[in-house]
């Protein structure tokens, strides 16, 4: 398989924005206000580790009918040029007295009617990328137009992937898959945990990466204690199990899912742990379909691992994926989001072995018609030893 | 040089913690409330890579006396565990109805008296990492609790470092130092720019980087059009000025500096416009010193680009460094912030050799009592050619 071309065709973006105008038509929006990597990569095609500075907010405007507005510091103008958004508004950011207020008050005033609305993503798994102070003095500046929550509106687009999403992300797998094979190469006894996650980056990027979002993991003794602690310098043991997680980054979109190794030997508890969640793994890829609830993919979940003698972990089992490493909806007992054909997701089920031990496993799928189809490649049904 | 040990005792988070008390008694702060990665970091000494994911919010509270209290998702419960705070307040994350809204608000009714003051980063280079429509909520909830600006606060305790913070951006600067000097082994003509930029960020890895959560750069004839461009897979060619810069982590601290090479040959308006770079940045080195303004350093560089014969590139010249990859203040002409010993700051001229063709040069520096002190390795006063 060769990898997918980069970018999108400017029909693609065409596309997104006409499915958000459909939403906010129906949520009587008159333009859209964006702010974050993500909402302003996916309707302009903007890409950039730029974002990395938090010394600048970047706008974009969707209108309710005809082409976004971009609103960027003049540091962004060149990269936005070549992207297919023609109006493009900059000022020379950081200003310390006006921060593209003015400017971006003044967008909205070209395109919201006096009595309009102005959608913005204020809802759960949002956040507002700009001065707090800021907002305010746009809020009152674009007055009397008044602000309504969009977080549903961008989420029922994005949520559904494209198929030239959903290969950027397979392409983001494989390159996963690839640098997973190589663990072997470099995870052993006596290798400090730290050394193992800035290899695995490494084979990250020689397998096609082009960087390395995320990388976490955890190693100890039949299992570990969490799974967002950075690495120590702690040399693995014969009878740890390892575990390597990572959202590596390919043309923009993301992979996100772990693969577990046991270190010289694995115990019983460690193997029974490991089986049971490949059994929930396979419960939920072979159960979910559109029209499913993510609580309901929860429920699946859990009860496979009950079932197989588990304690199953808290938190989410699952998430949505693509241009961040996790998106919604969250596989929990409260998240009520229609699972539907195009969504991206991770299953992610986990279990509690002991105090202080858990083991979490991971694959990414994408829903079809027909149910799930892999992303990743299967992991093997037992817990691999690395001698 | 060895690398400092990881992490910072307790007594450096109280040292913070009582500074930044300091500045909330003169504002006639209750508590302060902050969100984001580098200021939880800051105060608690929390990090982790998982801030990567969207998904959830982070809250830690510093009250007007006594220790800070952290209000956050469960998930993070163990990793917090192992700093020095010990008011740890979880929920179950992501919450769709209530997230953190209620845990939230009711720590700020047990840390602020009624009548009292929240404060909040508002202003230039912030924003509110959680959703800003519980933000409202949390606003209301804590009424009649009123929230007023914090951005001085925390950037003025934030942005004096203090020795053990100076050795860990010291640290980074050396991993870079060090992959750099490797640039020539992979970066001649023929070589697909892409490609650069992944052994670039490789070399970074083997040199000590914990991640690589910035790389950047440009490579064109006499000079590149922008630099924050995603690499694309055009081969380098002889007469390429290539640019690489980097934000390599280490231990939580950047550096963010840049190195130009050229690719073969260096034509005579790219010698030149190096060499004007150079004679910048030292005039910039030589002449900072506490008590100056962001402004006036930026004079010193805009004039001493101008006397060399250059045309000074706009946007800022330079800026703070440390927790993320920028910081305030700004070398622009409005930024009035004022120099301060203890403040480590990158020296970054720009130039513009003719349409669509730049030049950009980048240093650290802390700034000492007596004036700069260099973090990085000072870059050759030549443009290095690759054979």
């Amino acid at each position: 398989m060769s990898d997918p071309e980069r970018g999108f065709p400017e029909a693609e973006h065409r596309r997104r924005v006409s499915a958000l105008q459909g939403e906010m038509a129906k949520a009587e929006m008159d333009a859209l206000l964006l702010t974050t990597p993500p909402d302003v990569h996916y309707v302009t095609g903007f890409l950039t580790r730029f974002w990395e500075s938090p010394a600048r907010p970047w706008f974009v405007l969707v209108p309710a009918s005809g082409d976004p507005v971009a609103v960027i510091p003049s540091i962004g103008f060149d990269l936005m040029s070549k992207t297919w958004i023609g109006d493009i508004r900059t000022w020379d950011a950081p200003h310390p007295d006006d921060d593209g207020v003015t400017l971006l008050s003044s967008a909205i005033s070209d395109l919201v009617p006096e009595r309009g609305w102005i959608g913005l993503p204020m809802g759960l798994e949002t956040h507002l990328r700009m001065p707090i102070a800021d907002y305010a003095r746009v809020a009152e500046l674009s007055a009397p137009r008044r602000v309504s929550d969009a977080t549903a509106v961008i989420q029922r687009v994005r949520e559904i992937k494209s198929e030239a999403e959903i290969e950027k992300i397979r392409a983001a797998c494989r390159v996963a898959d690839a640098a997973f094979a190589r663990v072997p190469e470099f995870a052993r006894t006596g290798a400090p945990l730290d050394g193992v996650f800035r290899d695995f980056q490494v084979a990250l990027l020689q397998e096609g990466a082009d960087w390395v979002s995320y990388v976490a993991g955890g190693a100890g003794s039949g299992g570990y204690g969490d799974v967002i602690s950075p690495a120590d310098a702690r040399p693995l043991q014969s009878g740890d199990v390892l575990m390597l997680d990572t959202g590596a980054v390919r043309d923009g979109y993301f992979c996100d899912f772990d693969r577990n190794f046991a270190i010289g030997k694995a115990d019983d508890a460690a193997r029974r742990a490991y089986a049971a969640l490949h059994v929930a793994t396979d419960a939920a890829i072979s159960t979910i379909r559109p029209g499913m609830r993510a609580a309901d993919l929860h429920r699946v979940i859990v009860d496979a691992l009950r079932a197989e003698g588990a304690t199953p972990g808290g938190g989410r089992l699952g998430h949505g994926l693509g241009l961040t490493l996790t998106e919604w909806p969250s596989l929990t007992p409260l998240d009520r989001t229609e699972l539907r054909e195009g969504m991206v997701l991770t299953i992610e089920p986990g279990v509690k072995i002991a105090p202080g031990r858990i083991m979490v496993h991971e694959e990414n799928i994408v829903l079809r018609n027909t149910g799930a189809e892999l992303l990743s490649y299967r992991a093997p049904a037992e817990l691999q030893v690395l001698e």
